[in-house]
């Protein structure tokens, strides 16, 4: 428990000096989340090399989104993606019911507002381990009732 | 193994973020170090909250001194303290042979002095778990040969 906890408290440090670093006004909000989608990029490739250093080769795009949702998804936030969808055509949606950076906040609608960037590291997270592995992807996320989150994986062909 | 190196990454993260934001000056490095630290001493108040939830009182000094060297050195380094000394007076001097935040830089000496910025954080983090347990200190660090560190804790008397 400690350990998600260490997580979590220096993510919480990560997005409040982010935040306080730069001038509070409506368009600076846009640039923090760019920088910690970034740093959620960066930490996610990193990740995913060590991670994926004894694993044998993906067989395709799926099973590669397959990888994401359970072992990567357990090893960062300690559960399974709760649900995997596709069109079949380069997008997916990774639904996380109780989405563990989201289980701290108040689940009331007045926090909504807040939640994105709450997200922003895990959606650069998830492109990031995704870059590492080929596959080059733009992610956004969704919020609708609080703590669930449905992150959008939509995949640019090459 | 990839549990740790979702904190490293994070940490350096956080090093590069809080170094970039600032002035490259002399005078800035200082600030850094400071900021490192303050977060380092957030986490480190939210970690021991959480930690000792279900442990026994302490019964002196020293037993807090124990458990930050073994339960809370590893819980967040995956290891214990390898040497904890202290004069009897207030002076604790904890030794890590192989501080993991050091491992990542090369052994050499030219890296020696980037040391610092590599130690706030976790200076820091001491510093707010003994706080939270009702015991105010001074924590500095210093490394003579890497990766190999120690942490001199001084106990303020209230």
């Amino acid at each position: 428990m400690a350990d998600e906890a260490l997580f979590q408290f220096l993510h919480n440090e990560l997005i409040q000096y982010v935040y306080k670093s730069s001038e509070h006004g409506e368009m600076e909000n846009g640039r923090c989340i760019t920088k910690l989608e970034n740093m959620g990029f960066r930490v996610g490739q990193g990740l995913i090399e060590r991670f994926t250093r004894d694993t044998a080769r993906f067989k395709d795009e799926l099973d590669v989104m397959k990888f994401v949702c359970k072992d990567f998804w357990t090893c960062v936030f300690k559960k399974q993606i709760d649900n995997l969808r596709t069109n079949h055509q380069g997008i997916y949606v990774l639904q996380d019911n109780k989405f563990r950076l989201l289980t701290q906040l108040s689940a009331g609608k007045q926090y909504l507002e807040h939640a994105p960037k709450y997200l922003a590291f895990t959606c650069g997270l998830v492109r990031g381990g995704l870059a590492n592995l080929g596959v080059k992807s733009i992610v956004t996320a969704e919020v609708s009732v609080m703590p669930a989150c449905k992150f959008q994986v939509m995949i640019q062909k090459m």
